[in-house]
């Protein structure tokens, strides 16, 4: 079997408390996060054979892991695709595991962006020639809030009425993060409250964001053949997938700009390698990547999860909410985690594992399938996107 | 077998012209690099199933590489880890083709750096403990040089005596860079030149210290078997390896400051996984990540071509000279090409690659062994390093 599928095994996991992490530097949250992977594997730092570090713009070389950690001289690669870079170091992990490099390696995803805001997009290096154009002057909301009016408009949906449709996904997600003990927000919100928040740019107010945080996620993985001598619940990875766009090109000229061809293109590769034809069926649960609720609406979509143009009819019947048919974003997604731009993949895989394993706490979901998916998006609908794909199964499912 | 040996094929390669490149972009270099590779395998850009971009300063994201080559919704990784990040790049790449998850990859490499220069040591995330602390005020040349003290120091070598040893590499490196069209430098200098050449940082003077360049390289990567699909003459990967250190701390507890570690275990990984077991007798040539001429000294020991403290009777004997018994950067070197990050790992490839075919023109060694070694290493002796290695051989090596 070329790939991944049942060739690799989630052994044991980690996850910071996100949020305000004042008192912390980033190898105190790499520090966190990665002991209580080892604890759960049952493993030491100096069992690490190789390492990955996701991170955006907390790190610079393999170093960022080696130092807090004392992982000694192994080799540790530093993966950069801005939101994807959790999801994007977990993957080239797995395919070093597939191919019989490594027994035990660790995957790590941080960010700490409290301090320091989010880089503002459109200030690189001016030797590169189509980032600037693009990026200046735009923050990520803007973007997507064109979408989210472009996407009403293309379906026929008023305003007012797409904004009541949004604003039940952050409803969802602030009920599930009330649930997360981890999650920056842990507090529920009502649908009016939603609906009367700050704008902050039309239509999405401020609950259609999610929060700036830092945070930290980490990954053991190993072998299939050798997960069983480490736990008996471990997970198996089934199948990854990516999808990088290239600028504004097919923006203007290929999209209508209501859909994100990249989690298409990402999530048809995982669905192919994991074998599932039905995903609405076939997956019991679902992390998604809802930097804004117009996001995760979109994303229904483009995950095949419902027909394109009706992902606001799932919203009204509650298929995503936690006793639905398809839960997403059970821990409360980004909009209750924030989006600690490296941290976020690997936190989507650790909250998927705990509810495979039946760990999830007061927000556990019916597992049926034994199959979660996760999904990360790099960039915005006007320049270009990296989204990543990764769909996780219990041992034999 | 495990891991990638033999299971990995390079079918085209691409390289520009390195050096001041001030008319062409980011996404020039890329197009001109991968193109060359594109021609020499036989390939169109949209037969490219997924792509790996090192850098590690001169993009974000994938597209960075999408763009450019119209690479439509593929995955793409973004691997940064400073001057080995075009080796990271490429061995990510060989782990994904070796678990066969995609029968044609593409690696690029590319950074350019004359407009910018070097991004200053030490200006990173505030929120970081450690980098700051250890980086400021220091930049890449100091270290090195209190390096080259200590060495000289350590071995009993006079330093008028050390210098003239560094300065010999200068002349081979220099001598070499004549002779390929490619490179930034391509002007022979003499020893008398290389002694009286102005103090950089004492005892290195300006033909020990490599330059800024810009520039890009880029590979094609298949599957074995497949390989013979694409040309007679395709090399194999016959193992890499990486080693990653832990800041300061080993330097002043456990360092003598006469080798690099990293570099050590980087080559053990690698010559395990290609069945070296005597390197100075195994390997035709090597390109070796000689930033600075008392680098590529101590890279002769580090990577067991010398015993340790024997580096400069290997010097004195011509033993790294084109002729020689093992030669040392055949191309010229970081010394004559400059050093583009992202760019240098994959630069060293395609010398070896084209070395291996018998296309090195002018400067050809005779290939007995058919076994080449490439190294890049990042980081200075006072902070930490990231030690890379790949090892190639010609089908049926």
């Amino acid at each position: 079997m070329p790939g991944v599928r049942d060739k690799v095994a989630v052994i044991g996991m980690g996850c910071t408390k996100f949020g305000e992490r004042w008192d912390k530097s980033v190898e105190d949250l790499i520090v966190e996060a990665c002991y209580e992977s080892f604890e759960d594997a049952g493993l030491k730092p100096k069992d690490i054979q190789a390492a990955w570090l996701g991170t955006a713009w907390s790190g610079e070389l393999g170093r960022t892991l080696a130092y807090p950690l004392k992982l000694g001289f192994i080799p540790i690669t530093r993966v950069e695709n801005r939101c994807a870079s959790g999801h994007d170091a977990f993957i080239n992990a797995c395919y070093a595991v597939a191919c019989g490099a490594f027994d035990l390696v660790l995957v790590c995803g941080v960010e700490k962006l409290k301090d320091t805001g989010l880089p503002i997009p459109g200030d690189y290096n001016p030797t590169q020639l189509y980032t600037s154009r693009v990026d200046t002057g735009f923050l990520p909301v803007t973007p997507w809030a064109m979408f989210a009016l472009r996407y009403f408009h293309h379906y026929g949906i008023p305003v007012e009425e797409g904004r009541r449709i949004l604003a039940k996904i952050a409803v969802k997600n602030h009920f599930n993060g009330s649930l997360s003990p981890k999650a920056q927000f842990q507090r529920r919100i009502t649908l009016e409250e939603a609906l009367n928040a700050p704008v902050v740019a039309w239509p999405l107010g401020l609950y259609d964001c999610c929060g700036i945080a830092d945070g930290a996620a980490a990954a053991i993985l190993t072998r299939a053949d050798l997960a069983k001598n480490f736990r008996d619940d471990y997970v198996l990875v089934k199948g990854v997938g990516m999808g990088c766009g290239m600028y504004q090109g097919q923006v203007m000229d290929d999209w209508s700009l209501v859909h994100v061809e990249e989690t298409v293109r990402a999530s048809r590769m995982a669905y192919a390698e994991a074998g599932i034809k039905n995903p609405r069926k076939g997956i019991d649960l679902a992390e998604v990547h809802d930097c804004f609720t117009i996001h995760e609406l979109v994303i229904y979509e483009d995950l095949s999860f419902v027909p394109r143009g009706r992902a606001r009819e799932g919203v009204e019947a509650g298929t995503f909410e936690l006793k639905g048919e398809l839960p997403v974003n059970t821990d409360g997604g980004l909009k209750c985690f924030g989006h600690p731009l490296g941290a976020s993949g690997v936190r989507m895989i650790y909250e998927v594992y705990k509810q495979l394993q039946g760990k999830a706490g007061q927000r556990q979901v019916e597992i049926r399938n034994q199959i979660g998916l996760t999904h990360t998006c790099a960039g915005t609908p006007v320049d270009s996107h990296t989204a990543a794909v990764a769909i996780l199964g219990l041992r034999g499912a």
